[in-house]
């Protein structure tokens, strides 16, 4: 393949998320085949464009006109889904190219993953791609997730889907579609683009990390990846990117057997953790170990600013959540502010005469003067003023917590848009997700457990300092 | 104070699970008060003895006869709580000695935490309660739970509290009251013991460590740490506990930060990590960094058996978290197991002829034959019947994934009670809350994050490895 610029790789990419039409090969009239769910989630997302079933045996399917075949089609097709078993995909290929279609996307699997013949009949499928310049998603992937733009190529139930900031690159299809359904039904944040890439027989790594570098909705890129299949365009992507926007990164295949694994099933060469781990740091990514993380990470990086600085303070009801947190702190980079004088005091002079003041501050002695909404407040609202505070974790508890706090703690946060703060809740379950909904759908990010959030805040200053380093080298 | 002998621990702490009588001083009729919840919590519990509220302004209070102090109760009392502000303490304390409580629970806060005045009236408090053998707990805690007896001396809501195999021994009682919150309105296993510390002037880890390891219905011990106040004893008791039960530990206080934050509100001394990683590994302890993973493995002890050797089987629908998986398994001490080859071709018989067979052991192509209950049914069984398979993890979606599955999947983990089973569910978030409930009453542990599960399995295997060299050495 002859090396394309990135405007060409972004313009050319484009097919894949707004496509003016586009035909699914392999569509089906019974509910739960993925021919099905395929063009119900494209009627049902909104699609704008012209949505073209094609299957021999039908004439009609989800009340749009069938078609016998891409040929029969009576006008121009741009975008070709493909969902139909691995040996009739190369004809399918070859209809593809006398339509001169833009683009296609293998939803089949059967290729390089499935041994000699399969490694065969992808490398027939790249060559008929290449000979006529059709840019291929695939294949084995669930492929394209749009919902601003109301397009997609994926079989997984799209129910409870949201536009937003978080661009997620996918190695895998079926991982990816139970991603999906974790993400649409326990979290708050929105999806700007998201590509499964499958085995990436044709589109890969960087051509995704360039799409969405240039995507304007895209605030932050989480990716699972296996393999890369050139470290080197992977590395000049990588860094085009993070200059824009932060890249959180997690690796399938770090030891020598999970990278056989990923051999198995994606037919992708993971080769050795060291070379990754230095790619990544090179490429200014930032590496997470399970795909928890790596949401918590994007939600994060898509909900607040970067912090100016390292220098955090803690507010916590529990002694105990305020060490934990401490710890957590220290160990991933960040410092305990040192407020000014004159912010404590401030807080002192509410507070019962026995008490004293800190970071973290103990905001129960408070409480007991001015209400936990009072003290949740006050203490939030004191610290971050201070300039010697860069960024707040407030770890509330649900022990007599109404649910007006949210919103105390919510106005607190807009009133210093400027810092970052995440929020712990630990406590009764139902209460819980009543303040989780109403914080993040303040952009405030909220969790269970101290050490995530505190992960997920120190990322926010180590991307901060990675671009303030790339400032003083330039 | 003298050092008394294991026995005689046991036999005084029991007054704190199972007293005969109890006394609350500091009794209030008015809802929300600590010593209002205190009473109905104890009331709500069941609780079988005599209680006396102890209120010098009121007659009765929650249905029950209060009395203006400790000398005006007409009959023995074995078990003292009191929740009254720090200063009028003492004074209570005497009136304990002239009654000759055997226990007292100090749920006030104000002492060793509290600066120099509250450190010396904690000495103060510590002289008394020696000079008259009386034991006790606190202060700066919210003391003791004791579900399946029916008692307790914490103000915290005991709504969905349940009796069960997880013994906790809490360091700081507003954390273990958010604990308690979430554990009851979150998770499924049940506490069997749980003592709160707090300051810890008298009754301390290694007493905690004592009680519990002879207390049949503790399966497992979780603790949260902050500081020892006796290296030596800690050892010593950890070494005796560990012998019959796993230990978990997590410890607050790691770095120098997070340890004088822990001096701050516990006034307890957290001492350098490194002394504390050697005392935990000496102990035979497994050591944890988030409370959240405490969970995770109080749970895999509490309902599993362990192993008898590291090899696991990995099922997965998506063949990106088999990969994730087998990272994780070969990072914490696992190895994937080599099954034999006629249990894989008796599995094969049954796949499609394209399709490859493993370890991970990729359900997909199996469930396309004989749906994704019988692939997961059928592979499970399969694996677990293997001699060279010690242990498995399952990998579910909820992409068509009926309730059934859970059925299948518990009946299949009874067919094999020797060897361990987790499951890792990813995908919608109302199916996974259901089939954790199901699976988690069968007492298969259920987790989201494929990290998390594979922790918790490697923890029982690190246990029985624990376990076999002891038995070496001996």
């Amino acid at each position: 393949m002859v090396e394309a610029k990135t405007e060409d790789t972004v313009s050319s990419l484009k097919i894949f998320f707004e496509p003016q039409s586009v035909a699914v090969v392999g569509a089906s009239r019974t509910p739960g085949k993925l021919g099905n769910t395929i063009l119900r989630n494209l009627i049902k997302l909104g699609y704008r464009g012209r949505i073209f079933p094609v299957n021999p045996a039908a004439q009609e399917i989800e009340g749009l006109q069938s078609h016998p075949s891409l040929a029969a089609i009576p006008e121009m097709v741009e975008l070709v889904v493909i969902a139909i078993p691995a040996h009739l995909v190369l004809e399918v290929m070859r209809d593809c190219q006398r339509k001169k279609v833009k683009g296609v996307v293998i939803i089949s699997s059967g290729f390089s993953e499935a041994g000699r013949e399969g490694m065969e009949r992808q490398r027939e499928l790249v060559r008929l791609a290449a000979e006529a310049g059709i840019r291929m998603v695939g294949p084995n992937t669930t492929g394209i997730l749009n919902p601003e733009g109301r397009f997609t190529t994926t079989f997984v139930d799209l129910k409870g889907v949201k536009a937003g900031g978080i661009g997620f690159v996918a190695q895998t299809g079926m991982f990816a579609g139970m991603m999906f359904q974790w993400i649409f039904s326990s979290q708050n944040f929105g999806l700007s683009k998201v590509i499964g890439l499958g085995n990436k027989a044709e589109v890969t790594d960087h051509d995704a990390l360039d799409y969405l570098a240039q995507d304007e909705a895209t605030r932050v890129v989480i990716m699972y990846l296996e393999g890369v299949r050139d470290g080197r365009r992977f590395l000049a992507s990588a860094d085009r990117l993070v200059r824009r926007k932060p890249l959180v990164v997690m690796k399938g295949g770090k030891t020598e057997e999970g990278a056989k694994a990923a051999r198995s099933h994606t037919g992708s060469m993971a080769g050795r953790d060291e070379i990754f781990e230095a790619l990544f740091k090179q490429a200014g990514a930032i590496r997470v170990n399970d795909f928890e993380e790596l949401l918590d990470l994007g939600k994060t990086f898509a909900y607040q600013p970067l912090p100016r600085g390292n220098r955090i303070a803690i507010i916590s009801l529990s002694g105990g959540a305020g060490v934990m947190a401490t710890d957590a702190c220290l160990e991933s980079g960040l410092v305990l502010a040192s407020p000014a004088g004159q912010t404590l005091a401030k807080l002192k002079e509410k507070m019962p005469a026995w008490s004293t003041t800190g970071n973290p501050f103990d905001v129960e002695p408070l409480s007991e003067v001015v209400t936990q909404e009072g003290a949740y407040r006050l203490s939030l609202d004191a610290l971050l003023s201070d300039p010697a505070v860069d960024l707040a974790l407030l770890i509330m508890s649900t022990i007599r917590t109404p649910q007006i706090h949210a919103d105390y703690v919510v106005g607190v946060a807009r009133a210093h848009p400027e810092k970052p703060v995440a929020v712990c809740i630990i406590g009764e379950a139902s209460i819980y997700h009543r303040l989780f909904q109403i914080m993040e759908e303040a952009n405030i990010p909220v969790f269970v457990g101290v050490r995530r959030a505190v992960a997920s805040l120190a990322a926010l200053y180590k991307y901060h300092r990675f671009l303030v380093n790339l400032d003083r080298k330039s």
